[in-house]
């Protein structure tokens, strides 16, 4: 990683001009910078960012010059079709601009992140950052916050539901935070004892050591719903198992391909299943039960200039919740 | 497989006694026979079968001597879970009692099937036969019936949901049948272009021969739930694909594992998930509606002493619907 300098396009008619003030660091980035080949670059990752508005173009409605404004990881998308229709934008059938490495739908030019000092961005694509929330946590809501959202209101996390959370990363400590303030009863499932009290602080009612076979077999068909967060593959039968009948294993990390085993899927007629980031509908939604329940991700600020640092330690697991990289001087 | 005499329980007082007249050929019998161990013996397969009552104990209620009855792949529970209470039977925690191959839960022998002249069967798992559906025909909706019938339930099999079944055997067939029966639209995955007719008298509006990728790439997102009838284990990557946003894989084949290439159910946001029999709630509803809407099975019915041959044939494909063994001069 080392310092760019480019230009972001003029604003169009709808477009909003963001001063970025924070930025969260997804194992997505890690994984585009480490995978990058030659045709790929410059990569400019970052797709979960909050700043100010310095700037709108003629037709913005929603913004006005020195609001707060959150940025997801898509940026636009076909507008037309079903899943569109249904401000599930994420899931457009003519696949999102991802706000990074995608391609953008007017000029056809290739979509560079927010670890920057600026990004222009659709307004539809925007959202109001809510008051009372602080922009460095706030950040992380942005991809991370809606990917977990998105599955827990979808699979009805509330009192009464019990909801596993496999990892305890960016996205699990999120999962824990949200599915507690829901009402579920959350389990955290970790391969280190030592998250216990992480756990246990964002609001995990149980805490499961996945390396301990007993604790495993004891949590047998006690929930109805895990996410699994962990990034890299791994056996995914233990987490078939601990589903309740009827019980969800929804996939949020992706390998090329998930093995499950076959009768204890068909004996509980358990489900797998996977999802990615949420449209606008699940973004606003999560962002407004954010602010009231005053949810934001445990971060470590790091300054823009250290973003080598920052992916560095995340790629060998030695972060507490996220990585958010703050511009100098840069305030929201 | 030799014939074998012996003799079944004395009735038990809620037992009744079922001369047996039909007995279809599951592939399950076929893989119990061929993977029978020395301490199995003897197997005496077949799960899926009616006949004539001949005796009943006398606690027995719901049966007389003389009427007709049908007999599933379970022939008792704990009765106490959760899946019990709820007539899911099948999925009873305590696993329930398979008609063959299984352990009596009062004196602890091995279950023996319905390969035979005579079966011996509490009565809350035994089914009055409705009239009007032809006995052989109706034999193998026992197993296969409700296999593919409570998935078809569950999953909203009706009036503007798309349905495709892959297969046209024993399952297949009458997933396309009570599918079809249901209201919903049917598409039927098959290998062979040749079942395409047999796939359109079962009822379904479109057939896709499988080995023909550009039939497959046109069939993409167009089905709500796909029913996987297959026995044998194969790429499901093309069947996730043809899932329609959030729709379902329902596997009813059971390897050692699944898998599933991860970026297609996410972008779809699919489920894969698999299933069993039916329990008594959904058996009894069942075979109310294969009576108002007459379906039962393609059967070609050999007599029972040329079980052999039907497992051969069955071995290798050579089979149109299911095979019945009938008992040879018992009519029901």
């Amino acid at each position: 990683m080392r310092p760019w300098r480019f230009t972001r396009r003029d604003p169009r008619p709808d477009d909003v001009v963001v001063r970025v003030t924070h930025c969260g660091v997804c194992h997505t980035d890690l994984h585009a910078v480490q995978g990058a080949r030659a045709g790929d670059l410059p990569v400019v990752p970052g797709h979960e960012f909050v700043g100010v508005v310095e700037a709108v173009g003629p037709d913005v409605t929603r913004f006005a010059v020195g609001d707060r404004v959150a940025v997801g990881n898509i940026v636009d998308a076909c507008g037309r079709c079903r899943s569109c229709r249904e401000r599930e934008e994420s899931y457009c059938l003519e696949f999102p601009t991802l706000t990074y490495g995608g391609v953008d739908r007017v000029d056809g030019s290739r979509t560079l992140g927010a670890y920057s000092t600026e990004y222009v961005v659709r307004e539809a694509f925007a959202y109001p950052l809510p008051d009372g929330l602080d922009p460095a946590g706030a950040a992380p809501l942005m991809c991370a916050g809606t990917t977990v959202w998105q599955p827990l209101r979808r699979y009805g996390a509330g009192p009464g539901v019990r909801v596993g959370v496999v990892g305890l990363g960016g996205l699990g400590h999120l999962a824990v935070k949200f599915a507690a303030a829901l009402g579920a009863r959350v389990t955290v499932f970790t391969t280190s004892a030592a998250k216990a009290d992480d756990a246990r602080a964002a609001g995990a009612h149980e805490v499961v050591v996945s390396r301990d076979a007993a604790a495993m077999a004891a949590a047998a068909r006690s929930l109805d719903l895990v996410l699994d967060t962990a990034p890299a593959a791994h056996d995914l039968g233990p987490y078939v198992e601990v589903l309740d009948m009827d019980g969800t294993l929804c996939m949020l990390g992706i390998p090329a391909s998930y093995e499950v085993p076959a009768l204890p899927l068909l004996v509980g007629r358990r489900r797998l299943t996977a999802s990615g980031s949420g449209g606008t509908r699940d973004t606003a939604e999560m962002l407004a039960f954010a602010a009231e329940h005053g949810v934001v991700a445990d971060v470590e600020v790091l300054p823009l200039e250290r973003v080598q640092e920052a992916l560095d330690r995340l790629d060998r697991g030695d972060v507490r919740g996220r990585f958010v990289l703050a511009v100098p001087g840069a305030t929201a």
